[in-house]
């Protein structure tokens, strides 16, 4: 058992911060938790000066020891046990099983950031040989690998505080690639954050990696989110969380002298398409699995599917409906997500044309326990209204009927950037389906064929990004090993001496790595 | 032979813009050449909504089209012949020889980026495929590929007014990956701009391609940068030339509701380090071929060496000098950068610690056809002034004088981002130049043995990127191949009905590409 402290954790050195006092709730009893205090400027120095420091040794390290490294972290996220769960449920209302099960993910995708740093072909190694004769000049020797960042700050999420918290994707791909990370931990969870950081203690002593290598910042105030990526020292920002935040801390580092990349994972309305076809086929079980999806986590998920368009359908709006109400009232995460879940659904219902089809004369008001809603509203009226395209972060989903399938398009081409969208179809469906395609295909990072967005694999072809405000760099993903592609940057060399080539780029390829020379892919040597 | 009619040309159609008036000038001669009139918002308005229009249609285009397409515009510009040469001289004074130079450069990497597009690895397909099998879920089925963003806003530079121009690397990386372009023509060859706009007529004609998929607009007015770079409709921008400009154009994006990736190559001095005992070996002929490197173009290339460091050295000061004397003066683009040039120079110089090592008497005036400088400062002075690390555009080095080999390593902790840095080194200073690399692999994006960083390859293995503010994205390339990885995203499909995958997905493998397939590269189809 950890014997939590409520402090935070500065580059192997426990800590009491002085900042203002916080306290996490229990969901379940709404009891406030361990007092703990936020960081400040002084701690935010610190943590950068020591990663600073240890950035270059931690960047040099074999890829051995960096891989050994990641597995001890996993190893030490299980020696937890059930404290972990135990005091991660207190904080979250997430409940055993579901944790459990984010438990093993996070330590799978530890142990696939460390498969791929074995592996070393990430690096994406290149090299185009010497040509002495060529005219009109000589051609030279020129050989470019990945190299990491620098220190990077990493605000991870209250609703995945495994998968996307202190040691979530973000911080093991950071440290896979090389980099240092320091993390404000989210202040739902302070208690979980500190059974990580203590996990890194261990971790850090067992594979004598550079203390700097990590730190933790405990806090709930503005500025500390602010100082950390505005200081010169942090070279790029990895978050998950809330559209509002994450364009805050996009537009600080924006007016920064030296800008720097923010990888921020924000909201989405995930919409599902729903041919007419589909639903005459299996509208039953579609509606069931709708309303199970919406209602997973308590619709605290940055996939839960928010918008679902169909052709006018009163029998699968009413199975949505029960499908909903069988699902049980579900704990939110804080007080605070349940207040702004009931004023989204309200300023949905302020347009008269949205329905609440499942109210069952209840009354909408903020809980910590709210109930599973089934709203619609017609394609011309979430059309005319931008608006209802806002996340509502819980389990509720809008309906949106369209009087025939061909509104499927237009109503695709006003979307927002999304992180997906899914399709249900069945063969016959084909043409409208193409062009439904080629609308979201702008407008999504994936799409999804007969399921749903939920349950996000981690694995190589996963896209877990997509257009702004979904994220704010469409170009990666957060989820899944090409995660790592984010906290890098090529470096080139031209006519260096082989001795002095980073071990990837020798010409003997000591490592055996997957190499791109003068074009084509080889694991082969250069023999001159 | 061309009539030039100084219109813009928009979508298929040349319009004549109602804005203000502009003029480049001959620099041989100070004469104020045609008159052409600026576009506005208009202009801007009809340009997106025509590259919108044409991008679906564009982006689905085959890989053969594409690729002769690309084809068609190389040899389009070989046919314009010598009055693309001659314009484009009395635009820039660059001279025949190096802009029969460049052109030849500007053709080959138009191939280059053909060949890509025909080969179509360059999308990194990538299948994780099913297994229903898998506890405790079924695992589905994913695959991604990189797809284009959309409309692309392209500033090219005065300096290169072929490999960076309205055709240069910006416009055909995003066109050869399915991005339509606007081009905001530089003003200070508008006469060149318009004989490329009348090529991509002539390709695009010849080659069946949607009109909307190329629109140069002419204009030297800050307020059409600033509409072209916010308006909705406009999905990624890419620029080339000054910090002040592409600052500007970064903050602007970084206001929009929705913001855009900024590819922005900017400033750089690209420091040589050289130490002792390179010196000793081969002082007089580095001295002599930096000579030759900073005078190259009269001064005027992103990769110019501005900052040189050394161990105290007078006998190699006064090499250089003799070299820079030597070379002769040559003309700068235009009278704006002739002022700026001598402007830079003075602020330099109002540091006492400063001195002009060859002024020979000579008075430091506003010119297009300035002296070629050689500027020197102590290690003490280059580190407690920050501005001397600022780019002086033209033909003027500033040489930083050691009084030891460990100083170096202070002033690479000094750089700012840069482009590139240069070594000369010999086998004698390993130690040193493992430290010194350490330092300039978190300071620039390409690192040089020595040799001078001008003469950019075209190559696979190129990185011209680096740290901000040489550049605003420094995971990206603007030379070289992996360009084409600028103006793309991934799109993930899952589950996706196998007729309905791009073709690059396909099980069958039909264009027979490089795929990562379960994490293993291979061209093999996949049989179910």
């Amino acid at each position: 058992m950890i014997n939590l402290t409520q402090q935070s954790y500065i580059a192997g050195t426990w800590l009491a911060p002085q900042g203002s006092v916080f306290q996490a709730q229990d969901p379940a009893t709404l009891d406030l938790l361990a007092q703990h205090h936020s960081c400040q400027q002084n701690e935010v120095e610190q943590a950068l000066q020591a990663a600073t420091c240890a950035f270059p040794a931690f960047s040099q390290t074999s890829i051995s020891a960096r891989a050994a490294f990641l597995e001890a972290i996993a190893l030490e996220i299980e020696a937890l046990g059930e404290q972990l769960l135990n005091v991660c449920n207190q904080e979250t209302g997430l409940g055993i099983p579901r944790l459990t099960g984010e438990r093993g993910r996070t330590t799978g995708q530890i142990r696939a950031f460390a498969t791929i740093v074995k592996n070393s072909s990430w690096v994406q190694a290149s090299i185009d040989t010497a040509d002495a004769q060529r005219q009109p000049v000589p051609k030279p020797d020129l050989r470019k690998l990945l190299k990491p960042l620098g220190p990077v700050a990493v605000f991870g999420a209250s609703n995945f505080p495994f998968a996307f918290g202190t040691l979530g994707g973000d911080t093991i791909s950071a440290l896979a690639s090389g980099n240092p990370v320091i993390v404000k931990g989210h202040p739902s969870h302070p208690a979980s954050n500190e059974l990580f950081a203590s996990v890194m203690d261990k971790a850090i002593a067992k594979s004598g990696m550079p203390k700097g290598v990590f730190s933790l910042l405990q806090g709930n105030t503005i500025s500390l989110s602010i100082e950390l990526v505005t200081h010169p020292l942090t070279q790029a920002v990895g978050f998950t969380g809330s559209l509002n935040a994450g364009r805050a801390i996009m537009d600080a580092v924006a007016r920064r002298t030296k800008p720097i990349p923010v990888y921020a994972e924000m909201g989405s309305v995930n919409p599902v398409f729903m041919t007419h076809n589909a639903l005459l086929q299996s509208g039953a079980s579609i509606a069931q699995n709708l309303a199970n999806s919406v209602c997973l986590g308590t619709g605290q998920f940055c996939t839960s599917p928010g918008v679902v368009v169909i052709q006018k359908n009163p029998v699968f709006v009413s199975l949505v409906a029960q499908g909903m109400d069988k699902n049980p009232r579900n704990l939110l995460l804080n007080q605070g997500i349940g207040k702004a879940f009931a004023q989204g659904v309200k300023q949905f219902l302020h347009y008269p044309e949205v329905n609440w089809v499942n109210s069952n004369n209840q009354a909408l008001e903020p809980s910590i326990q709210p109930a599973n809603i089934v709203l619609t509203a017609s394609a011309a009226t979430f059309l005319a209204n931008p608006d209802l395209q806002h996340e509502v972060f819980g389990p509720a989903t809008l309906i949106v009927e369209c009087d025939n399938e061909q509104e499927f398009i237009a109503i695709a081409q006003a979307l927002d950037g999304n992180l997906t969208a899914s399709i249900h179809t069945t063969e016959q469906d084909t043409a409208l389906v193409k062009s439904l395609m080629a609308e979201l295909e702008q407008k999504v990072g994936r799409i999804i064929f007969n399921g749903f967005p939920t349950g996000v694999e981690v694995c190589g072809s996963q896209n877990h990004g997509g257009p702004y405000p979904s994220s704010s760099v469409a170009s990666s993903t957060s989820v899944g090993i090409d995660a790592i592609y984010r906290f890098v940057r090529f470096v080139s060399y031209q006519d260096t001496p082989n001795n002095l080539l980073p071990v990837e780029l020798q010409n003997s390829n000591p490592l055996n790595i997957m190499r791109r020379i003068n074009g084509a892919f080889t694991t082969d040597p250069i023999t001159k």
